[in-house]
């Protein structure tokens, strides 16, 4: 019942008709990326996914990482698959040769990152995170501390942490209160508490870089008082090796509702007089180091969201094909749930919301290798801005279809959903966090209305309205006119809802704040459904040209049309709660508001 | 953080001025239902909850109930509970004197359900289960049946369960197996496993009365060849007193994703030759017999819905006004996060749906107490009518919002929302049974469109709609004429989405069963909205009359323009996944469902 095999036609698909992946492999230092090589890598990926991390999924959720003895024991197995992870290269995928890393496209990480969260989340978030360690040194590390960290990081032999959070500093990460003072040789003792600390700690790397936020002396009060640190947890020789145990130390571990295999820890530094860290990037300047870990976090992330909505998904449609209740319309008894209308529609609903929230983060990797690969320099900026304004839309509409479809994962088995031995349940509890680390959806939401919007002077935004105008058109105009008359209304909508949020509430501060959410959700879907309709059109010219898959090409225009007239249909829906004024939701004074 | 008090402002105002509390009670047989009496029984009730029952939450769910060598043993503390709730009567307040019930009205019943589920759901499922059975054996028992078991059940003395799941037989309950056969004495022996019996076994009552469907040889196949029996877990003697061990055990208790503190059962029968049961009803008449049980439990888990919502919402209130956090538009550092715009939409969201819902069951229950009260035969019969229109809505509508308030609750408490100490991932959990069991939320969407709307010949429905069309053109000439034209246009969509699947989809018969969800959601969330229109000019006259509390009647009227705005409003979005045909979601093989 817990099985899990990637969905290779459609991640395959996706890559190359969505995310372009023929115009990714184009580009300088990614020729190596040919078809045969993204067919082999999908399908070792899917081995080592659907064969060692699933298996442990249920099992490491039961088990949990624990704290004795000051050690954090890991769930069975864990060790063993961390290695083969490793030994296999997983982990250096996308990276700079230069480091240990193999060089291959961005994009094609993405479909990587799926397969291990759908495999397994609580363990994926030990290379994601490391990942986010990679990407901060790479950007920001001297040229001592790349040659010291970077391959180590990048093979996967030692892992990495992000320590932001503090009890007073959550969304807030201004009010970090961790201390650093410099030494005589250029190093800082680091003295503090962090919390939420994902893989905080833990025996299945060699050594820990945790990355952490902390303010030095006479810094400015806020975010502009902020640096980085690298903060080993073993200190490293000057020959590279494992030096002697740094002054930091795992407090304890958190009881969570889901992703029981990840140590969620409570990390204290400095009990002995202060932990010995580097400093990462300029003085004060911590939240340029964060932003570059966090926005390939928030990708990660929001690729968690469709990972764990295709494992449900995948989970129910397995339990609705085989469970036998009832009669349905024009059959017999003894009919299995799949072909129970409303049973078929959840599955429907949790397939087209999955497919599309991949669709939309597949193409925004792609974003990235432009941003970082073009030759033209206004196609890289282009591309990193229309990275930047879909990243929100990543992060928080994928990780909120990861929570509706692992609970319409429950639903579709009914009683036997509330079973935890079932393992639908995990899904919804497992689910849950995405909506809130890395930045909650809330801010995800401002982010977009507040950050994104004005990028390039709205340039940026109205060059995607543009093509999905486009794409509307060419759908009305063959024969999907009803996928493409539903999204030009919900781009209608959306055109008008992004003028109201935009400048039309001038005299309303609160309402860019009370509107945001319903806009990221509008947005978000009429996104998906243009990059629904885009995948449509192309399964539509395979099939006129009988390439390859018939079925999966006839699914695919299905599907869209589903996700057409269910979902997108309900974007108009929304403008109201987008522009209303913030007068009704701050009507009420705060201790009036209990019943 | 994990307290609770009853919102009785809200509670006593529905009742009043939504429920017709003033009709109810001077219905014959009511006269006792004093405004005091309500006063003090809303008053004593919330000591229980909020004393008693609410402390036991969270130490429940930790501990949860356990089978330890055959016998079930619960949290600590809930045995002296369910005393206290005994030895008070709480059990009896709705049911007919003559056997020990209090007579009260079955409405003044609703808003003590929400306190005991909002305390402390797990519990409450043992006096709802109760409930279940007194209206079984009160309206099929035999004058013999009701001496012998009726009052020990209404004073709460026995509890009682329902035995109808098997693991063929979930929502088909037509496949049961269990097997009942006739003794000379004219008892039966009953034999067969249940699953899912919740309370199926425990210590804190002295006996426990098992209804169970089961099949007598030579009955016809499904819902027509099942018989409902009373099988007590001790046999009672002739003078009443407890006798000896029934063939009956509980085998195991499930591993739940939510209320832990309630054991669920798999129950055996007839181990040892057969459990001696007693026939309830006629022959063969097990389904009705079940769905009198049924109703009213259906209306109890629509209750839990609001109670989860309820409790929910409190709980991330009492946080987001205590949790300081960043800078809010228009004020300083240091803000309560309450005060951001996002987290206060969340909020006024959860508010708001939790009030609808609570309207919602408070009026469905009054019109439960005019179906049985009435003097006149036609008013009986259209409250029965309009009562089993409700009744999937409020099933249905409310359970959906128990999930989703509980799940907005987690988000409002961040990173602590996912810690379980914190409590409300407790709620989220607890709340996803709700649309499960009892006929799930599917079942209760077709229930709706199959069974209800055809009501009358259609008159049931027309009469609502044409109440609600009153009330809209109330509001629209009044001083809420937003909220009047949101209702009206809600109003005008759920018509058209009723003409269609009606009558609309007569070439497509499987459209019934895909647009049947969303249709239950558009009704649902249009009847809200007319109960709060109705609550919002109420508290709109109250405030014209200088009567009572301003501060509280500001805020009906507040919270009715956020539900226009922002829920309302959605209503028409819904339309097109409502109406579209089932071409789409059937489009795909099962076997091409996959990716």
């Amino acid at each position: 019942m817990s099985e899990y095999s990637a969905p290779l036609r459609d991640m395959r698909f996706i890559l190359d008709e969505v995310a372009n992946f023929d115009v990714i492999s184009s580009l300088p230092g990614y020729e190596e990326a040919t078809p045969d090589l993204v067919d082999a890598v999908l399908e070792e990926a899917n081995k080592l996914a659907s064969e060692v991390l699933a298996p442990l999924n249920q099992s490491g959720d039961e088990q949990g990482s624990r704290l004795e003895n000051g050690v954090v024991v890991n769930p069975e197995g864990f060790a063993d698959a961390h290695a083969q992870f490793v030994e296999s290269g997983w982990g250096s995928l996308p990276f700079d040769p230069e480091f240990g890393g193999q060089g291959l496209p961005f994009t094609l990480g993405a479909p990587l990152l799926e397969m291990w969260a759908s495999a397994n989340m609580g363990y994926s978030l030990l290379p994601l995170l490391t990942q986010g360690g990679i990407d901060a040194i790479g950007h920001y590390g001297t040229p001592e501390q790349k040659a010291t960290y970077l391959e180590n990081l990048v093979t996967g032999k030692w892992s990495g942490t992000m320590n932001l959070t503090e009890p007073q500093a959550g969304s807030d990460v201004g009010a970090v209160k961790t201390k650093a003072e410099v030494q005589l040789d250029g190093s800082y003792k680091i003295t503090g508490t962090k919390i939420f600390i994902t893989w905080g700690d833990h025996e299945l790397s060699e050594n820990i870089l945790h990355l952490v936020l902390a303010r030095l002396p006479d810094a400015p009060g806020g975010t502009k008082g902020i640096s980085c640190f690298i903060v080993p947890k073993y200190l490293v020789n000057e020959d590279g090796s494992i030096g002697e145990r740094n002054d930091l130390r795992c407090v304890s571990l958190e009881h969570k509702l889901g992703i029981h295999a990840s140590p969620t820890a409570v990390m204290s530094f400095g009990d002995n007089g202060g932990a010995t860290g580097y400093l990462l990037g300029p003085e004060n300047g911590g939240m340029r180091v964060m932003f570059v870990m966090m926005n390939n976090a928030r990708f990660g992330v929001g690729m968690e969201g469709v990972a764990i909505a295709e494992r449900s998904y995948q989970h129910a449609l397995a339990y609705a094909k085989e469970r036998v209740q009832g009669r349905v319309v024009g059959g017999g008894q003894d009919a299995a749930i799949v072909d129970h209308p409303d049973v078929r529609r959840m599955l429907m609903q949790m397939k087209a919301l999955t497919e599309a929230s991949r669709a939309l983060a597949y193409y925004a990797a792609s974003q990235n290798d432009l941003a970082s690969h073009h030759e033209n320099e206004v196609a890289r900026e282009a591309a990193n801005d229309r990275l930047a304004l879909l990243t929100p839309l990543v992060k928080a509409w994928s990780t909120d279809i990861g929570v509706e479809v692992a609970s319409l994962g429950v639903q579709v088995h009914g009683g036997m959903g509330f079973i935890e031995e079932t393992g639908a349940a995990q899904y919804y509890r497992d689910s849950r966090i995405a909506p809130i680390y890395e930045g909650t959806n809330g801010i995800q939401a401002l982010d977009l209305v507040g950050r994104k919007l004005p990028l390039a002077g709205g340039a940026t935004v109205g060059s995607l309205f543009a093509e999905i105008s486009g794409t509307a058109a060419e759908l009305q105009n063959g024969d999907m006119a009803e996928v493409g008359n539903s999204l030009a209304l919900a781009h209608e909508a959306l055109v008008k809802a992004t003028e109201w949020i935009s400048t039309g509430h001038v005299d309303d501060p609160r309402a860019q704040g009370t509107g945001a959410t319903n806009y990221l959700k509008m947005f978000s879907t009429v996104v998906g459904g243009w990059l629904m309709g885009r995948a449509a059109l192309a399964a539509s010219r395979k099939l006129a040209a009988s390439e390859g898959d018939a079925g999966f090409y006839k699914a695919k225009i299905a599907t869209t049309r589903f996700y057409a007239e269910q979902i997108l249909s309900q974007v108009p829906g929304l403008l109201s709660a987008v522009t209303s004024s913030s007068e009704a939701t701050f009507a009420i004074d705060p201790e009036q508001m209990t019943g």
